[in-house]
């Protein structure tokens, strides 16, 4: 054990407040987010699915909690952060299986507790979740595909999507989701996944176009069994300048 | 623990997680915010002014918990508000007048507090703050003229008008700030104090026509010193339909 952590070991936990973390990626078919399941054996009944997230400890920052919590369960380090917001419904541990599980890991498991979400878009393939502490396993699951999950869970990942959705309407997307090189119809699609909507293909790539956030490569795709499509990549300097003030079009 | 205790410490506060509040109006000249003096008496030393703010029930939701203080600290009552974020910086409560201050209102002064702010904006004229509580007066402020707060409450307000600054490039705003019937010049000024810059005069009207949202009354102002200008009102279906969708420039 090193230092830094014997320090972070030696404060007390915050009991009424924790921070829960909603990773989304993409496959380049679908928008994904990163679970844990903290199934601890097979007998356990209820919702096994959780977004990763643990109390905070008292002297911590709660930015730094979420980037502590994020890396202890799925082994996921210095991850951009964004808050979604807090959420404090005091019925959000009702469900009996959450309960039960929160008597098997927390020292006041009937401690009110609110949680505060934080978001963040990461390219899936760079990162191998390493489940540990409380998480069983990690892994990838596609938003779309999500009906439920443990605690208010799957309210945090609705606001989450809402806000990334917000997003997309003032920023461009896709650098943090993309691999470096991508065709006109990946990006496509993601808009698409996120928006949670088909959009009219040449409408999409003409608006793209005049943001002016890519630029075509001299390079086509390799070894795909169709007809090879035109790469693609993002202009860095233009695409961190529309990231910082917004697509702004009301212009003031 | 008896049924009866476990009641009891159910409806205790919370000792982690507070909420406050920054209530935006518009004195037709500057961006004001609501503020509670937090003297004792004279003799009190530090920083006095605060935002209205204070602890939550362990079993109320935060939402709930952020109108009932807003009301015990101003008298306001049913204020819809939006969530800024939560603020969980462990130092947010250093300062000694702070640390004194909370000795003398708090059963756990010492406790490590978390706080989730939330915003509003409303029409100053409709509302006479009637301070109870420990709030010995509650009144409006200029923003561009606070230079500090208790506890991180000067953060907080920054966030606050940063979110206010992105909500205008979205959304259309006046609605609940300014009167019913309105010069175009207040409205233009209500943009510059939001915005913290000059705004072009004829540029400014320009895109607010285009935007469709205010009609020409057939009315001028009345008992002003200077030639009366013309009034305009919101068209309210309108205002609500971009309020609801944003600008959305963007087009998706």
């Amino acid at each position: 054990m090193n230092k830094e952590l014997k320090k972070v070991n030696k404060n007390a936990l915050n009991p009424n407040v924790s921070v829960d973390c909603v990773i989304f990626g993409f496959d380049l078919e679908k928008l994904t987010v990163l679970l844990i399941d903290r199934c601890r054996n097979k007998r356990d009944k209820g919702i096994k699915l959780a977004l990763p997230g643990n109390l905070i400890y008292t002297n911590e920052h709660l930015d730094q909690a979420a980037i502590r919590v994020l890396d202890e369960l799925t082994g996921l380090k210095n991850i951009y952060l964004e808050q979604v917001g807090a959420f404090g419904n005091p019925d959000r541990i009702s469900k009996d299986s959450d309960r039960e599980w929160l008597k098997s890991i927390r020292a006041e498991p009937e401690a009110s507790v609110i949680t505060v979400a934080y978001f963040s878009l990461i390219k899936m393939p760079d990162y191998l979740p390493q489940a540990s502490s409380f998480a069983k396993t990690a892994g990838w699951a596609s938003v779309s595909e999500i009906n439920e999950l443990a605690f208010d869970h799957f309210e945090i990942l609705q606001a989450a999507k809402e806000k990334l959705k917000q997003k997309i309407k003032i920023q461009p997307i896709g650098f943090n989701l993309l691999p470096e090189k991508f065709t006109l119809s990946q990006l496509h699609r993601l808009y698409e996944s996120i928006l949670e909507k088909p959009l009219d293909k040449r409408n999409f790539r003409r608006k793209i176009q005049k943001l002016e956030i890519i630029t075509s490569l001299k390079e086509k795709q390799r070894g795909v069994p169709h007809k090879p499509s035109q790469l693609f990549e993002f202009k860095e300097v233009r695409y961190q300048e529309l990231t910082q003030n917004g697509f702004d079009n009301f212009g003031f």
